[in-house]
């Protein structure tokens, strides 16, 4: 008799089957004995003693290991057979292995280099670091179409050939007779959980320059066999940024299918497996180089714009105007989005993140910026208010720091909150935290910003480059150093000169240094950007030799829900950094021989870094209106020269 | 004139006071000098040279670090003065410190002891492994009373002192003068994420024997200063066990705040962290010794109630029947939940997991379980509906394994869902999926059990202690096992030998062997059990000596979504394991003088491991409503003498 033994096809260089000897052996079986086709190779474990030449003893744990040398030409090619015996040398009965070889592999670009190897050994994991590997994902959060546009991720069809360089390729490799055995089948499988993160697209099978739609859902999805050696290819896309509920990782399965016989169910006998990890969105710091300045119109602010596009120009940069249709009136260009890229061994391009803020300015992020290869990403509120809070200029990236030995080559994200000890407050809405702790890449800081009226962490801190020890200098707004400026005038003999000379607010250097209300103020202020400063020397591992302290006056305004600050004169620190030159709010100082004195600070202080100070009017359009030029403007920057997967998570 | 600084506490060993030496000088300062009370000491970073033996020249960076070697007797009872000069020898000014030097620590058992130290130095981050750190708290889910029982975390107040023992004790440490200078405060305070996992107890003030609760919520909760050298104890509850939103860590904040003037909010001025990881729910294998067995009393089982009985009490265990008012003819005591336990280093206790399953039973355990040092938790499913794959017969956990190197002292969970490649199919709620997978120290695996009618990973598969090799064998059921043994009883003249005989069901040997359907159907069965050997294989790091086959044949019935399986006859894979003592569905197979083929066989795979079988007679009121002796028991067992913590994440 034939005892029944299913066939089996294995990946490994060729083929491996494993069959437990003692299973399907005729009763009595004692002893057995192999023949096999000349491509097929046998192992016995654990390693048999034979009985004579020919024939072995057959023991509950006998495991017969076989392999081939070479893919088959025709289904069930090789043979396999194993003849058990009792005690004596009549057979009891043969056991048949028809054999099949094929190489099945699903294939990505698990080494990172932009081309997708062979059956990368370290394909079906993923492990962070330039000793790393794993297969890298983008969201498809741009828009090939610039009218009538949507997330490519939300159309149903790929329209554009250049859509596909925004997804990850993925080829199905197989090496084998021209058919299959009968009734077996490859598939493509993936979670239900996985298909809300993920589509996989394949090209038409007519030749037709459009691509349509294939997409892997929870779904069945058989994948043909072509025969022969062949290459298939697939195109992956991201779907949903890594997030609180969701660590970016993807995973895509491809199996061959045994048939079981009529009324059952096909059963796998060889599943392949990739991983991808999707690129989190990672913000530039100030320290990276400008690509383009953003900044809004308005009928107030022509001389504002005036000197911005003079800065711009100078630098070499490109400037982008959003005009009154499109603002509003609403000119907080930093508030309503932040700028960041995603990036692949492949491809990478700019994201915006639209904040839950929704002023005026709403349509901006998604009508005049998601674009080609310029991806759009958004989080809304849940069940909360929004608050000033969530506007992004409360949303800054720190230049590369490393911290008691652990390297952020990214930066760090700073955000403002509520002071930790606090009964109450404003917070950055939960969902937009979420999404900020779920990138990784960037781990994020907490500072107290809610002491400020308008609350954002841009009010009394920014980045500058420097040339020595860490490559930047983190500014700081010190009322102790604007009191000293003050003191020091007084001192020498200025104390008539005026702030905001010739403005209706002008007001004595004598006056400001005798008004007592303004000092506990600024006492209160000075503790509250001192716990920052803690918090930043700590998290960012700064020396007190990193800080540079910008003298700036805060004035303490009673509010319903307590004291909070805005600054007094303009606030130097709002600045807009792009490379060397600094665009700074013109502050209005005291003049000493013609000179401003908080300039004349200021210039001292940052100068010997090699930055170029240029001072500009913003007292009307902006500080009156509580915000100043880094408010009022966005840069778009290049992205890091540092790959996030190379990061030591 | 004497300027302003603002008095600030640090903690190190005594107190460490960081000044900036340049913002509050005079203007024109050039130099300063410094004079102290002896028990302060002072550094100048960087470090200046003198312009003679009593001043150094004030730098921009001049950063004074000011330390006191004692704490102290009263409030300001320590000075520091800066006196400043310009380019002559007359003074332009001081500034005066007022320095008081407190000790203050919050402390937990951050080593891991049982025992709270003092100020350890890990105390603030939490760490895996033997070398690991940061201390630990147990989720407050038992009930301290038995009659009108709630969970203790649910109640307002702890009601008994033993209470406290399910808590980890926090103290608060603090060494000073009797009381803090003016204005200054201690506060408590956590995240109002963190105040949803944790609550934070403290002795009432008056002398009462009870405890009232002090719940740290989002609020400020002020913290009275004692004066002197003082300890206050603190009982930490956990509200919530690890879950996909949740990755089990607490962080609690203390801050002494201080005063900023009238009308300011007061200001941090040192905070202390503790961090706690909540343990995980953990399950126990069948190697792991019994406590108790369960099981269930209905109006047919009498019978099979003896031989428990019996079985039980020879082993010496205890047991526990749950009776017909309870379970309302619900006889799958293993169906509705699973134990586990909780482990901390100064508490240990058993946790029930109520499955969503819902059946007639679904009340036993929180009424007949739950109470002092037995906790309960449970998870509802979502917006699905509760599949057979819910219930806990699809719910186990194999014994210690190390894979490919990585160990798993603690086993791993195995739970059964639908086939990767399945168009549609049952799986286990992904809410009880998450719990199981955010609980991390037993890293589950799936198997695909959507094959069987009521679809449990139980019904095919179990693990036995054994004196050799992984201390373990992993046994499966095996239609050809099964086939192999009726096949050897045709061939050796028992071909009329009647199964089930004596029962209406009786059917011979050869019979069974001529169905050529119930030959098919166990093909397909041996396929999907193959599937699931080859997963635990690779998943557990078994080889094939480490599995033993069990005759049992299956029947696929046709259903309307499908061919499913039953077992055949009782399925004896479907066993209690007590120690070495197991019971095992009674299988009624052929007789060959006088004895059961099919027990024999069992018995000759079995016994050479040192384990003794019992077989238990189940088929009315269990095996034909399509369960065996497994489904209708349940054990609780010992702790795992490992613990979780030491686990290298």
């Amino acid at each position: 008799p034939i005892y029944f033994v299913p066939l089996k096809i294995y990946r490994h260089n060729v083929s491996v089957y494993v069959c437990v000897l003692y299973r399907n052996a005729p009763p009595q079986s004692k002893f057995f004995s192999i023949k096999c086709s000349p491509n097929v190779h046998y192992k016995i474990t654990p390693q048999a003693r034979d009985r004579n030449a020919d024939s072995y003893p057959l023991t509950p744990n006998a495991v017969l290991i076989v392999t081939m040398d070479a893919v088959s030409k025709t289904a069930n090619d090789s043979k396999l057979s194993v003849r058990y015996f009792g005690e004596k040398t009549e057979a009891l009965g043969d056991a048949l292995l028809h054999l099949t070889a094929v190489e099945i592999s699903l294939d990505v670009d698990a080494d990172r280099d932009g081309i997708v190897e062979k059956n990368n050994p370290n394909k079906g994991s993923w492990k962070w670091g330039p000793n790393g590997h794993g297969a890298i994902l983008l969201v498809n959060c741009d828009s090939e179409t610039t009218n009538k546009k949507t997330l490519d991720s939300e159309v149903e069809e790929i329209r554009k050939v250049s859509d596909l360089q925004d997804m990850s390729k993925m080829i199905l490799r197989t090496n084998g007779p021209a058919e299959l055995p009968e009734g077996y089948k490859l598939t493509m499988h993936i979670s239900q959980t996985t298909s809300e993160n993920v589509r996989v697209f394949r090209p038409r099978t007519n030749n037709n320059a459009f691509w349509s739609l294939y997409s892997v859902t929870y779904e069945l999805n058989f994948v043909p066999y072509l025969g022969g050696k062949t290459e298939l290819e697939f195109f992956v896309e991201g779907l949903r940024f890594p997030d609180k509920d969701f660590d970016g990782l993807i995973t895509i399965n491809l199996s061959l299918l045994e048939p079981c016989g009529k009324g059952f169910p096909e059963t796998p006998v060889f599943t392949d497996k990739v991983v991808f990890h999707i690129s989190p969105w990672i913000m530039t710091p100030n320290t990276l180089k400008p690509v383009e300045v953003y900044v809004c119109s308005t009928d107030d602010n022509h001389s504002f714009l005036k000197s911005i596009r003079n800065l711009v120009e100078k630098c070499g940069y490109k400037l982008k105007i959003c005009y009154e249709y499109m603002n509003r009136g609403d000119r907080w260009m930093q508030d309503e989005l932040e700028f960041g890229y995603i990036d692949s061994p492949h491809h990478q391009f700019p994201v915006v993140l639209d904040s839950p803020r929704d002023g005026d300015l709403q349509d901006f992020p998604y009508e005049s910026i998601l674009g080609p290869d310029f991806g759009y990403v958004t989080r809304h509120a849940l069940n909360e208010e929004v608050s000033s809070l969530d506007s992004f200029g409360n949303l800054e990236v720190s230049p590369p720091v490393t911290v008691n030995g652990k390297s952020y080559p990214l930066g760090r994200i700073i955000i403002g909150v509520a002071f930790p000890t606090a009964t109450s407050g404003r917070n950055m809405t939960q969902v937009v935290q979420d999404f900020l702790w779920a990138q990784k890449v960037q781990a994020p800081i907490a500072l107290y910003s809610d002491w400020l009226v308008v609350g954002h962490v841009d009010e009394f801190m920014t980045f500058v480059p420097a040339p020595d020890r860490k490559k930047f200098r983190l500014l700081l707004a010190s009322p102790d150093a604007g009191y000293k400026v003050f003191k020091s005038l007084q001192n020498n003999g200025h104390g008539n000169a005026e702030m905001f000379s010739g403005l209706p607010e002008a007001i004595s250097v004598n006056e400001i240094l005798s008004d007592k209300k303004l000092q506990a103020g600024n006492r209160y202020v000075q503790n509250c950007i001192d716990w920052n400063r803690d918090v930043l020397k700590k998290e960012l591992g700064l020396d007190d030799e990193d800080i540079i302290d910008l003298p700036i006056l805060f004035q303490v305004l009673e509010e319903k829900k307590g004291a909070r600050a805005v600054a007094y004169y303009p606030d130097m620190v709002n600045m807009i950094v792009l490379g060397d030159q600094l665009g700074i709010p013109k502050p209005f100082g005291p003049k000493v021989n013609g000179r401003c004195a908080l300039e004349t600070e200021v210039r001292s202080l940052l100068e010997p870094l090699g930055l170029k100070c240029t001072f500009i009017d913003d007292f009307a359009p902006y500080h009156k209106l509580l915000g100043e030029v880094h408010c009022g403007s966005n840069v778009l920057r290049e992205a890091s020269p540092f790959k996030w997967w190379n990061l030591e998570l």
